[in-house]
């Protein structure tokens, strides 16, 4: 990468006296850059809407409840008056609004499409509550939507379910500069909740691709994991607070902004990562940690996956409360990113794997004296072959652009198989080699248009032994998933792995839910579901 | 403090180059202290027990659930055949083992008094299965127990509950050093767990006075917060999984080791500060960040709260991502500790309101270039007037005490009404100021015996704007109770706070949650308690 630190000469300059400059901006301005160059919107994908498959065809196991009610003239009445504005219907049963609604009936994956005929887009936690009531009361179904940018399916309706869309519920409702506490309406997109504490001096403690469209609403009902996860931790601890609406319209107005509340069963918990299949989530608490003054990436090319273990334990011990992001990506999945973006691979020379390293602190200096020892000693110890570390902004997005652009590159060579697992650290890139050898086996991969797989890619948040496993292919072909699933799923339920780390169930995985939950614990979900939402009206067909 | 670095002298040296000395030791085998020095045992005050009056005597309003059975020597039998051993039943039905009975009977602080009869100590989770099973079928109740360290009388007995002590489930499970997760049954003590890891470069993300006696268990069922939560986050967000086993003998097994899994509702969470009240927890399974190579502890004097405000904001701003405590503590708590243990203050002159700062992190130079810079500036500033900075282990420990201490010297004094409570971090001591003068202006406060208050203390968790106040009494004065409560309760009530930020309900919140959650929330929780707990067995007279 032109300008880009290479490591090797960096190493050489540790070794003589070194100038103490940063060399990335401290502004507190600017600590972290914003992310609209590395966010994909969902847009551009939607003229294309209707070639997708509906999911309905796709698992045709899946049947429509028949104890829902079918949408009449009678309630898009009843919708339009209570809510209002024009805006917030749009209607499908009495007019022909099927281009209108086409964007919100399906996914930007191109995967998932429903027959939704009625789009809501209530604009307060009183107009959801008022709209599932009656709908608990009519039997009619519900999709829960924010961003919409799931890769499960999670918030596409599979038949005829209304889409209760939040991106009219997008204030901000306090911050507290003093405790760091956000108080935000579910319809916030990420990016502008992130920017609304960049300019107070504070950061959203997640961050995900997709940051420019999705909703902190679906973020939390999903408990999105994403890339600082390593630091931050996860949104069962920094969400202090919710507020949601019951199927039977039941405001549940939990949205303490403290951060000790020991007054009672912690009833959030249950909303963050229910994908809204016991209520809508229509505002969120959270702690929100100081903007780091000081963010460093390094990026580099390892020789094995037992190196990228080494550099990992590595990290953790020297770079400690420093570290933000350690993330993986194999060789496959970074040639894909190349041959679709036309750019420069960042370091010369091909390599197995690549790791994205990214510090956050409040001394510039001292992170990037704790980078450089570390750096210095994985180059040493010959764990790590090569590297550049970001000298600046646009090479920090340039770096990051590596790691982030997977996913939108993989989505334009066709489709996709996702699988997001977790899975002990020492086998995590062995799912990887064993599917790909898998698919070989069976003829399916090749580098002409015959064969079905284009690539088996491993790439993912490494801190967190999070996988994604992608088989890249020039068609869904069902031959190709049944190579893959169950064999998938067993693979990671002998290892006591996870099959969904951070995506979710949707519908893409409601079936392979006892792959990593015994049958006590699937009882006991079901029994939660049924207990708020006994007409099962909330986002069906999915998650159990 | 003999010994201990003054600031003035460490500003000074601050002004001309500063030699690199780490000034605490930075091995990996001794990075933070044990805390057997500073951790109280409950068994110094069990002589006495008899002396504690009855909560049934205390809390005549509450009465013994008819629906419940009295316990037979069949019941006995039944339980002496299924644990064998001759140490898991103390059985004050058949026998008289009322002195080997009463330790249980009755908690450390000497509040809170049962009348149980039995008490078990099952040694595995089917043990547990078949004693709840059995108590379920049989309307048997039971008071779960850890330590019996909890300060709100959660783990004491009402009338004659079965004590189901977890004290014989001590072993640690597993521990994997790359992800730092750790698997243990309920009943390790807390001190025993942190040491195990500290022998593996680990740390126990939760850290509390009680830790030489309290159980790992008992603080997860309690959402126990303590010293460090600024820094390690809530156990909602580090307890990965856990097992336990509902009132009917359903073993739940949710022990996953994963750091993200979202495969359905985090049913974990629901059994998180649920004070065993649906269920009891047999093992966790919890992130275990690395030992931090660096700790320094700095204690300080200021003029007023808003001083320990400004000292606040300062400390998160600059020492950031190494701040692993900042606790305060007012003058009279100070005085307190001085003539309970004779020792000398830590810094010269009487201030109101004492700080502790605490900074653990990867590079000890670092880090106290950090701590310096933060302490040039308050003190420059004029924020804070005096202080002192640990130079060893032996002042690292004598600073915490006067923090740890507080607690254990009001005990020696005679009573104390504790609150613990949350509220925004502006008016967090100006309960302490109001019940003061409240409780003044009733002619209940002075210095010699014929008044029943002694003194008004507040100290707390600054860094989770979690105040502990504390009225110290001669003697328990229902007139003096009655003159706080509810007063207290509205007071937190006007300002959003929480009426217990950490340390429960148990049997002295239970009425009053209606303060810190509205009604919806408390119906929903009732729900809850229902659908785990149809018979009540579980810790009744307690929590809602």
């Amino acid at each position: 990468m032109s300008g880009a630190r290479n490591l090797s000469a960096a190493l050489r300059r540790a070794r003589v006296p070194r100038p103490r400059i940063a060399l990335r901006p401290t502004s507190s301005q600017t600590p972290l850059p914003t992310t609209a160059a590395r966010s994909f919107t969902v847009s551009s994908t939607v003229q294309a809407t209707k070639e997708i498959k509906f999911t309905s065809d796709a698992y045709p196991n899946v049947k429509r409840n028949p104890n829902f009610a079918e949408l009449t003239p009678d309630h898009v009445t009843y919708f339009k008056e209570l809510l209002g504005s024009q805006s917030a219907v749009i209607d499908g049963v009495s007019t022909d609004a099927s281009d209108d609604i086409e964007p919100f009936n399906s996914d930007w994956m191109r995967k998932y499409r429903g027959h939704a005929r009625l789009v809501l887009k209530p604009q307060s936690t009183e107009e959801v509550s008022k709209v599932l009531k009656y709908c608990n009361e009519n039997k009619l179904a519900v999709v829960p939507q924010g961003g919409n940018t799931g890769l499960v399916g999670g918030s596409v309706p599979v038949f005829d379910e209304i889409v209760l869309n939040t991106s009219r519920m997008n204030n901000i409702r306090s911050f507290d500069q003093a405790s760091g506490v956000l108080v935000a309406d579910a319809g916030v997109i990420l990016e502008v909740a992130d920017q609304y504490l960049a300019e107070r001096d504070h950061l959203f403690p997640l961050d995900l691709g997709a940051k420019g469209s999705c909703h902190i609403g679906g973020n939390v009902s999903t408990n999105a994991g994403g890339l600082r996860l390593l630091r931050y931790g996860s949104l069962h601890g920094s969400v202090l607070g919710l507020e949601a609406v019951l199927p039977d319209g039941t405001i549940v107005d939990a949205l303490s902004t403290l951060r000790k509340n020991n007054t009672g069963y912690d009833l959030k918990q249950l909303f963050i990562g229910s994908e809204g299949t016991i209520g809508l989530i229509t505002a969120v608490s959270i702690q929100c940690p100081p903007r780091p003054k000081a963010v460093n990436v390094a990026y580099f090319g390892l020789e094995s996956f037992d190196q990228v273990q080494q550099a990992f334990l590595q990290a953790k011990g020297q770079l400690s409360e420093i570290l933000s992001a350690f993330e993986l990506m194999d060789g496959r999945s970074q040639r894909l990113v190349q041959e679709v973006t036309g750019k420069k691979q960042p370091v010369e020379g091909e390599y197995p794997f690549y790791c994205l390293i990214e510090t956050s602190g409040s001394n510039a200096e001292h992170d990037m004296e704790k980078l450089e020892a570390f750096l210095e000693n994985v180059m040493s110890e010959g764990i790590v072959a090569d590297g550049v570390l970001a000298q600046d902004e646009t090479q920090f997005q340039a770096l990051w652009s590596w790691r982030e652009g997977i996913t939108e590159s993989l989505s334009h060579l066709g489709g996709t198989y996702k699988y997001d697992v977790s899975i002990p650290l020492s086998e995590l890139y062995q799912l990887v080699e064993d599917c790909k050898q898998r698919l070989t086996e069976k003829g399916f991969v090749g580098d002409d248009d015959s064969f079905p797989v284009r690539a088996v890619v491993g790439y993912g948040h490494m801190g967190d032994a999070n996988l994604h496993l992608n088989v890249a292919v020039r068609r869904y072909d069902k031959e190709v998933e049944k190579a893959i699933e169950p064999w998938v799923y067993e693979w990671i339920q002998k290892r006591q792995g996870s099959i969904s780390a951070e995506h979710g169930l949707g519908i893409a995985k409601r079936e392979f839910i006892g792959y990593s939950q015994n049958d006590t614990m699937v009882k006991l979900m079901k029994q939660l579901k049924n207990l708020y939402d006994p007409n099962g009206i909330m986002n069906p067909y999915k998650y159990i």
